[in-house]
């Protein structure tokens, strides 16, 4: 498994982190540049992905759509604050067959201006309201430096766009669509996030106010994965946007959008992963266990492997016989390095004992189980087991990386050490967070509900106005 | 319901068409040209197709993946057929922020290109084939003249592009999958499809033959509605994807590619639809049972419709219960536009005498049905025969449209009254399709396993080689 070969993980993270991604076989590079081509292994996480969150959207009321992929100039220029933000990384389409276009074409860095566009076609009385749509779709941002679902300039995402009658339903559409991406991080994803507003110099351009959710990774790096945006009537006004409300008088529609990415994978790696490759949890695996029989065609092997497939697929739980004919350390390699949950080893010298081995990815664990308990039951609880523990082992791994500053010298000295989330008291000034950027481009996270440490601010010893976590950021 | 007026069908068909979009709320103009955006109504039908396709193309071994959008024109043009074939309909990307591309990208039109090059780096013996990999996406062709999902800028579709180690199996692969087509549109959209070769003149750009799924619409213009493509090693050698194969030689692979599109929503219209608006056959219905409550609020109607909305939800049957303020009469009519295949109106007066309403969509006639039924059994059993029934009414007006043409008078009679499939020898010379085309653009649709009729060719009355089905196209 030359090829395979992984960079251990505490000599050089981001060697690792690309090696990992490699060697799961995730993805690859292409011929065009910065973009990846998402390969099996890693598009079956990815429809993972969508398949809980789409379920969970739809139990929400939300429905799915398809706007265009190219924006008009024009249109996009209705909304300054949005084009100004975005306007470095857009890409442009210019021309069809040889013939140049009256107007140049964006490539979607995101749809904004086209739902705000339908939207003011399609709603006309509060009884139209809310209007709860999301799409799964690519979008392109020409970015100057790439890493595979990291920072890609395509990526895959899904887009929620809700308009509502009022401004308290729509910071209520912020706030839960928030809590179920907290949600999906750690209960699908064994990610332990952090989550709150954005500051007003980190939140998205346009957004009355951003909240984010805020992922650790291994290295103490911080990576934002999921947001919502809460935009008042600041798009509805640029765009037009008007509904008669129950007092029949005209009044511009409240406006939410949130998004999550396909760099959620990145997360899943550079939390869990270790230097023998992919760790999946379990509820987010597309193949959560593998069978794997020993002993060249040994047909009781055989049979009971064929069985117990049958019986965990029946159940609901994803599992395969590799049945290649590689040998058995290859296969436990490749299984590992994948990142399946669960590994069963079947032998003839250990069912001559009646037993299999169960190995766990997560531990690296082995137990011995008798083929005459019930395995399905024991598998199941196995999965839970796993799930629950990636997610105790991340969150110690948190807690850990979690530091406070009360001043300067503090941020000096964990940045330059060990980086991680640094809660640190801050007076609100956007000068006292450049000061702060000023050391390795250490960046405010979020604005914490927690109670203030010190009540003054820790770069400038003024008042202080917020709790903020701060931390370097991909 | 003024805005939701259906010009008849009889009266203009491509009017009576966009009407029919607009009123059952699947799509709608943007101002993107050329571009639509798909609504909540429209996508849902599309999420089915994917979810019944995709279930049997994961069956069949194959996997999903994900190659970029944009297409450097310097791999583009490795194959030559393919860019001819393109060119005028391809949208370049010039410029990102204010800065001009080194090269120019085109967005995505079809990926082979990208699959190509892809395969060429990850296979190098017979062992890694076949590499079964499909895509589902958006495309982008500048197309003149637009229709809502018929003929769209910007589209959605799968592209399955699959390699292989022999060209027998790369065929039986070809083959395989236009039967997948073929049965999808029977048996999930009840569209009679029929299928066969295209010819030298209509097979697409590159391929070494095309296999073609065509449904005839109700107006009698046939659809291209599914193609499978079998490239040989055309591809594999003009991007170097080769292989070591069993008897240890470097070998070319053997490509196929086949796609279906968004456009299976325009044929499920022009097939299926009238004017009172959609109406979509039980098995991609994303909602199959409406339940409309009568009189008020009445509570036995209320718990009664609750109940029998759980039970159905719960044996697999989407319904959903209309509670909004409108008027039944209006509720009624908005199931009927939406195409929803079951009405259920409960009110109280019949529930004196212990029954309810069924309302079939199709053929609108109504049945009164005991309470004291069972009522899931009746509706999965009426789904059924709605199912049935539109496939068996679909054949009928196909066949009825199915005319033999043994000379160019035929053609010329036929295509001036009423156009359809029509079947006439040909001696396989491109000039007699071209004077065929003559004819209001009449184009060979397949080339049919059926026996020759004349043995002669229709057009030339020279020998001829293939009974050949004609017809105007969309």
């Amino acid at each position: 498994m030359n090829n395979n070969a992984i960079t251990p993980r505490d000599v050089d993270f981001a060697k690792w982190y690309t090696d990992v991604v490699r060697a799961a076989k995730l993805a690859d590079y292409t011929s065009v540049k910065g973009c990846i081509a998402i390969e099996p292994n890693g598009y079956a996480i990815w429809e993972n992905i969508q398949k809980i969150m789409d379920q969970k959207f739809k139990e929400m009321g939300h429905v799915n759509v398809q706007m265009p992929l190219l924006i008009p100039e024009s249109l996009f220029n209705q909304e300054k604050e949005l084009i100004e933000g975005f306007a470095p990384e857009l890409l442009w389409a210019t021309a069809a067959g040889e013939k140049k276009l009256e107007e140049r074409h964006a490539i979607r860095s995101t749809s904004e201006t086209l739902f705000c566009d339908y939207y003011k076609k399609h709603i006309t009385s509060y009884k139209d309201l809310p209007k709860l749509y999301n799409q799964w779709c690519n979008v392109f941002r020409y970015e100057k430096e790439t890493r595979p679902f990291l920072r890609s300039r395509e990526f895959l995402w899904q887009e929620g766009h809700t308009i509502h009658a009022t401004a308290e339903e729509a910071q209520w559409e912020t706030k839960r669509m928030m809590d179920v991406y907290v949600w999906f991080n750690k209960e699908i994803l064994a990610i332990p996030s952090i989550t709150g507003k954005k500051t007003e110099k980190e939140k998205f351009a346009g957004a009355e106010y951003t909240l984010t959710n805020e992922d650790l990774m291994y290295n103490g790096v911080c990576l934002q994965d999921g947001t919502s945006h809460y935009f008042g009537q600041k798009f509805s006004k640029a765009y037009d946007v008007k509904f008669t409300n129950k007092d029949n008088q005209d009044e511009y529609a409240y406006y939410t959008t949130w998004g999550k990415t396909t760099r959620a994978i990145a997360a899943i790696i550079m939390v869990h992963a270790d230097d023998k490759g992919l760790v999946l949890p379990p509820r987010i695996a597309p193949k959560q266990v593998a069978i794997i029989p020993i002993g060249n065609g040994n047909e009781e092997v055989i049979n009971l492997a064929n069985e117990l497939n049958n019986k965990l697929n029946q159940s609901g739980i994803t599992s395969y016989i590799d049945n290649s004919d590689k040998s058995p350390g290859f296969k436990f390699a490749e299984a590992e390095v994948n990142g399946i949950p669960i590994r069963i080893e079947i032998g003839p010298r250990d069912l001559a004992n009646s037993e299999i081995t169960f190995a766990r990815r997560d531990t690296s664990e082995k137990y011995q189980v008798n083929i005459n308990d019930d395995l399905v039951t024991y598998t199941k609880d196995l999965l839970d087991t796993i799930q629950d523990d990636m997610l105790i082992k991340a969150t110690k791994r948190r807690d850990e990386l979690t530091f406070t500053a009360h001043n300067l010298d503090d941020f000096e000295r964990i940045l330059n050490t060990q980086p991680g989330f640094i809660h640190a008291d801050w007076c609100g000034d956007e000068a006292c967070e450049n000061r702060v950027k000023e050391i390795k481009g250490c960046k405010s996270r979020l604005i914490s509900d927690e109670p203030l440490i010190d009540g003054k601010c820790a770069i400038c010893g003024k008042e202080a106005k917020h709790h903020v976590i701060w931390g370097l950021q991909y």
